[in-house]
């Protein structure tokens, strides 16, 4: 008759590992059905529960304990299984063979491998942020893959790092590849130009293999641990890895993974990473966003499409280096007029230049409270619809009749506080037949007189139509380009280059910023990887397979995981 | 000395273009400095006091009136020049030489033209509705130019419309192209397999010319008007649009465009696009989402994206058509169950079903209103991650050891209501070295469970790993595939495939309900164009330009503009 027989062994430490393989071993044992081996959380409990492994004995167990369940086909063969257990264990332990060589300190693990800049932490959640910080008092980066690590750890853990220029990725990081050689869970990922920081283990992965997939390559991929982009953890680890690829010459282009983060905190990151000089695509998992570029930033919505992004901006990432050329403008000169004929093109370009500019003021503004008092006076930024309903009451169309903007645009260009003027002319059917020949003009005449003003006007305009309008789009081009304007044919890129321009000038005017931080060495990390290994043998054996040199320390918890004794141990430490 | 005279005339009407060419033809009299001719609005009335035109005669003026206003160098040139404008006016309106040729009423007009199927509406806001109705009460479709038309005539001409099969495109629909002839402002872009529906005029016209600059073309633009998609109006075009286009065979790909509309009516117009059976590029401008894709609909977030991705999709349109099979699934089998072992796998898997299925609960949902009660027992559509804190207690990660997937694999398999089985399989270093050898027997046994049973198990897995992963990606792929599995390497790919396919089993159980319209007839809307047009005159040249037929019906209001003489006779006809 099927019997099941329980044991349950209190305070004893063993790694997971070790308790799958005695599971794995108890199950292959004579006579036996299934088995059982656990930490007696609740948890695991309703799993043995669904198993039909939990037997009264094994509900009392705490999350200290270990409970070993065997389900044999009768008593006897139960019974023999259980006993074997001592056996089991010990034989699994010795098959290490080099445990002798192992350290049992990191001191010592630090001096047998000086150059192991690395230490990988998955002791238990509960052990695990003091061996990260022993790692960080050693001057080492920390991979901490535990999980179960208190957020307070994970705070003063990062600070600390910080304050070092020591990464501490993590906790629950599960993967990470530095300098070509994976952290954890990580996929062999040909060496590219492509950075990655991560609060996302799977994501990174994701995002690494579908790069691979398209025949592209990878510097680094950082992981950050899934809170760090909260808004307690603040994202220092990512700051950190951001500030790290922008500086770095091999990465080109950086791809920023997270679950949604706390706004602030996406906002502070993004802001970042606008200063990074090359493109970064982000991809706040399901995060919403109206745009889908701003500046060098590119938001991503899954995985696939980060990696395609990042992939097709390589061959760009060189554009986003420079700085627009803001010398010719006069001290003084920073503000935008948009003079709109076309309603729904002024509605998106304040959309984009929302990313770049802190207020635009409008007659027909995204947000109403930065509705203009008086359409006809500009106020700071402010970008016109001249086409409103206010201005066509018995007056046509700005589209088919330039007067009015005529009138608007000369005094706009008059104004010491203006860099930029943005129009667009819009061709076709229905609007004014030649529109370039009253526009450009004025145009001209608006460039000349700032000029002599001792200023540089810039004149930007968008021109919507196709080579088959009436009007004749070339020629309509070429007369504006005459006159001194830049021409865009589309509203997006014109917004887009407008809004890098001002903002290179707000810039220049207050520049942003630094986050209090000591740099992490750029040069450190590029350097071979060698790390000390506590936890996970398996973690160990992986860095091996990927020829980085490596240290496994003999880790056990103090007094042998009894929590109680640990304590005492640790008071007589810290009065010592 | 300069001198300014002003003349203000009560209860007459003058067309826009009139007034337009008496300012332009009085500021050429010789002596005038500069001139002005607006209705005595108060947003007119400021632009005349911005020019310095606004004298305090004028300043008394009614909307009703229109104001003359000529600056002079001298008090002779000035008045000189007013004398001239009744000279001016009418020598412009013989120049158009035709008038005794044009219908004086709509009825006429549609008798000379049988075939005019489109009325352009383009006079004064407060006569438009009237107009329009006129219009639609002799089957007419009705391009609505005028603005300043009150919302409660826009809703009752729409839904007069919409039962009799007719489109009302406006008000402040500035543009449209119908069967390659443009309406009001409109470029000329060539045929093509795209049809636009839009809510924005310019929006319209700068995708329309993007498409038209990379080599692409249209079928028709329609144009709804601003406030088609508020809630008021209930997108009634829009719906009308969208299912033309979607019956419309030349039509490969829709781009439906706006302003962020009211959030109600955005869904329902995102879920009339699902089932169009073809890719829906949608753009409302501003409208921030957290997927760049669900199904058939594509959100781009500028005028630039809408046109490109709609130009890529022309080649791949034909994907659309087809639903997926599920006639291999029983009776009762409906639900999705997710064993994932990445996290954020598993949660870009959730977000990416947001947009196919009404409710998915996990142990890590997006909502945690669909939080499992019990992480062990799933319900309904349910996605686990089995990496979740909750389960890697004392026990190695589910990348490393399967035994807790194998063991839910088994129940969630013979679980009669289960349709599909969704799963990951990482591979890399520290992952299991050889996870489909435990996994792919598991899945056989499955899907052989489930037929014997009269079933179908779909099984989907996503391998995320790299050619040089220690696993070997293409065996581990095999032996998935061996067993029964659907693969893909894309976790995006892979919950979509699985979304659509739920999706449809669904739908057969519910189908969707249609909205109460009559269809507008997709043949008569294929004629080659012919219109009658009233109101502007450059909209008769337009047409006259694009080779279509049209009539210029010579609108003026009832009594001359006379608002009160107009009530009058607008009562003694209702009494006749």
């Amino acid at each position: 008759m099927p019997t099941t027989k329980v044991e349950i062994r209190s305070g004893a430490y063993y790694d997971s590992v070790i308790l799958m393989q005695l599971q794995r071993s108890l199950a292959e044992q004579p006579g036996v059905i299934d088995a059982g081996v656990v930490m007696g959380t609740e948890a695991n409990k309703d799993v043995l529960s669904q198993s039909g492994l939990l037997e009264p004995e094994a509900e009392g167990a705490n999350p200290d304990d270990l409970v070993i369940v065997v389900k044999g086909d009768a008593e006897a063969s139960a019974q023999a299984a259980l006993d074997k257990v001592d056996e089991l264990v010990s034989s699994r332990r010795s098959s290490g063979g080099d445990e002798d060589y192992r350290p049992h300190s990191m001191e010592t693990a630090a001096k047998m491998l000086p150059d192991a800049h690395w230490v990988l932490v998955s002791a238990p959640g509960r052990y695990a942020a003091g061996v990260s910080r022993q790692a960080l008092g050693l001057d080492r980066h920390v991979f901490l893959y535990s999980d179960n690590v208190s957020l307070e750890d994970e705070i003063s853990l990062k600070k600390e790092a910080a304050t070092k220029g020591l990464l501490v990725m993590g906790p629950d990081c599960g993967t990470a590849i530095v300098n070509g050689i994976g952290l954890g869970f990580a996929n062999k990922v040909r060496k590219g130009p492509i950075g990655l920081v991560a609060a996302s283990g799977t994501g990174l992965q994701q995002v690494s293999v579908r790069i691979h997939q398209m025949g592209g390559g990878l510097t680094h991929a950082l992981g950050t641990g899934g809170r760090d982009l909260s808004e307690a953890v603040n994202a220092i680890t990512a700051r950190q890895g951001l500030d790290l690829l922008s500086r770095d010459p091999e990465t080109k282009v950086i791809v920023l993974i997270s679950k949604p983060p706390a706004p602030k905190v996406a906002g502070e990151l993004v802001k970042a990473a606008r200063s990074a000089g090359k493109p970064v695509v982000v991809n706040f998992i399901g995060y919403a966003t109206a745009s889908r570029r701003v500046d060098n930033i590119f938001f991503a919505t899954t995985f696939d499409e980060a990696a395609e992004l990042a992939m097709e901006l390589v061959d760009v990432a060189e554009e986003f280096a420079a700085e627009p050329d803001i010398s010719k403008f006069a001290r003084g000169q920073r503000y935008l007029r948009g003079l709109f004929s076309g309603g729904t093109l002024q509605y998106e370009a304040l959309l984009i230049l929302e990313s770049y500019l802190p207020v635009v003021y409008s007659n027909a503004p995204l947000d109403k409270k930065y509705r203009l008092e008086d359409s006809l006076v500009s106020v700071e930024h402010t970008v016109i619809d001249l086409g409103e309903d206010e201005f066509t009451v018995g007056r046509l169309h700005p589209m088919m009749d330039n007067d009015l903007r005529l009138r608007r645009f000369e005094k706009e260009a008059a104004d010491p506080e203006v860099a930029v003027i943005l129009l667009d002319v819009v061709l076709g059917y229905g609007a004014h037949l030649d529109p370039a020949s009253e526009l450009a003009p004025a145009i001209a005449e608006g460039i000349k007189g700032a000029k002599d003003a001792g200023r540089h006007l810039e004149v930007v305009a968008v021109v919507s139509g196709t080579d088959e309008d009436p009007q004749g789009m070339a020629a309509q081009i070429e007369l504006l380009v005459e006159a001194g304007a830049k021409v865009e044919t589309s509203n997006d890129a014109a917004a887009r280059y407008v809004g890098r321009l001002l903002q290179a000038i707000e810039r220049s005017a207050e520049p942003a910023e630094k986050i209090e931080m000591a740099q992490v060495d750029l040069e450190r990390l590029k350097k071979p990887l060698a790390g000390i290994n506590v936890g996970l043998e398996s973690f160990t054996e992986s860095l091996s397979d990927q020829g980085s040199q490596v240290v496994h320390m003999n880790w056990k918890p103090v007094a042998g995981g009894n929590a109680k004794l640990a304590g005492i141990i640790e008071r007589m430490k810290s009065k010592a």
